[in-house]
């Protein structure tokens, strides 16, 4: 594995690889989730690059940027190990300069959910994206559907701007108690990560409706919105379709159900696709 | 010579390409000007790409998107004998689809001169620009020098977002008198055009003084507002760096001389490098 910090060594370092190029873009303190993405990436490509980094423009005032967890050490032992080719580390000064050109995320997609919460970070989140992957020059880069408005943006993202990439979406990976995998995760004592499966659980609840029969949306909010009770705050539950419109009625095969909610430090995010 | 409409039809005539691609991106009514570009892109790549597109988004609240000139057959005969390969002429749903991501200019150098009196203009030019590049899957991309601050956004976009093409500036075509050329010196009478000629020849003014030793930046200003007292009204008269940074005094080698005004309907630019 080459561990490269400029984009003049990354571009040297791309020089040697002839055939396929599978990206997966990462903010480190990689888990079991980051893992899948890995995995799935060196299975269907001739090469593979990470990249670690820690995007400031997509942290609000006031959120977690200082605080989000590095474990430097540890992600470049798990890349070693996952075979990954080029593992890229780039400091900010190599990704950005004073005054740069920005990306607006969509003015409706962009501003609902997440972005309602976190006005601003998809803006940020796209745009350091646009970066990586242009920089990557990936054929197939990897997104999880944990990030499930993330994933719908980026993959709008290329097809608004003509990117020669596939954008492939990776399944939710989840503890052994059902727990969404996330960084943020290690934020919580142990008594809030019992309470954070009210999440997953509530998801749960909705899938078993359901089968059995319901479709009404505001009926499935409610039931889940029980479960929810354990958290310490819920941001949102939605039921949209696939482009993110509101449901009234759950449309198998055209639905995700979403998830927001706060447990001890940490705000947590969870879905469904159905 | 191809002519393609949509996406589709331009990705399958690309697919014929082997070799480098040139690529010219206009908005039709093509002049000397667009002409000089197009065999400088002809004579340097083995491919050469030509986009046709009036740009809605470009063009500010009450400007003249309507009524920009458009010619169609002329525009294709132009194209045919150049030698151009392929001619991309996309209607608006082929480059756009509801709520868009958009692409922001710099909030300093996109914001001052064009960009101060243009609001917008330039994050509705970078996002169709690259639209352009991507899909045209340009080695080489051709830009005129009159338009100076469009050439330096392009290029910067090209850097923030490590795009692999390289942006190549073309020297002014200016008429027999001195005129830059323009689509919009169309809607000029033959007077308006002898009056529009203090542009060009205020440039000429500073440029002499400058080679008399002359360096002090607000004489200079104040010596071609004086030749440019024929134009309706001057927007502005700039001595900048390359950077467009305000200068003091003229540095040779990293200063551009820009002026904008009006003459009879249209808006007139021009510029000078030193």
């Amino acid at each position: 594995m080459i561990i490269v910090q400029t984009i003049k060594e990354l571009q040297e370092a791309k020089r040697a690889l002839h055939g396929s190029i599978g990206f997966v873009p990462t903010m480190g303190a990689l888990h079991q989730g980051h893992l899948s993405l890995i995995q799935k990436a060196r299975s269907e490509n001739d090469h593979l690059i990470v990249s670690i980094f820690v995007n400031p423009t997509q942290f609000l005032e006031g959120e977690d940027l200082d605080a989000y967890p590095r474990k430097e050490e540890a992600d470049r032992k798990i890349c070693e190990l996952a075979k990954v080719d080029i593992l890229f580390m780039p400091t900010i000064d190599q990704m950005y300069e004073h005054d740069e050109l920005s990306i607006g995320a969509p003015a409706i997609r962009g501003y609902i959910l997440e972005g309602q919460k976190r006005p601003g970070h998809f803006d940020g989140m796209l745009q350091i994206v646009m970066k990586l992957l242009n920089i990557s020059g990936a054929d197939n880069a990897y997104f999880g559907k944990k990030d499930a408005q993330q994933l719908a943006l980026v993959t709008q993202m290329v097809r608004n701007y003509f990117m020669d990439v596939n954008i492939i979406p990776c399944e939710i990976i989840r503890d052994e108690k059902g727990l969404a995998l996330s960084s943020r995760n290690a934020y919580m004592s142990e008594e809030e990560k019992v309470r954070a499966l009210c999440l997953s659980r509530s998801l749960k609840r909705a899938s078993k409706l359901i089968i059995s029969g319901k479709r009404d949306v505001e009926e499935i909010k409610a039931e889940m919105m029980e479960v929810l009770k354990e958290a310490d705050e819920v941001e949102y539950v939605a039921i949209v379709d696939r482009t993110f419109k509101p449901l009234e009625n759950v449309e198998i095969g055209n639905t995700m159900i979403l998830v927001a909610a706060w447990v001890g430090k940490p705000r947590l995010i969870d879905n469904l696709w159905l």
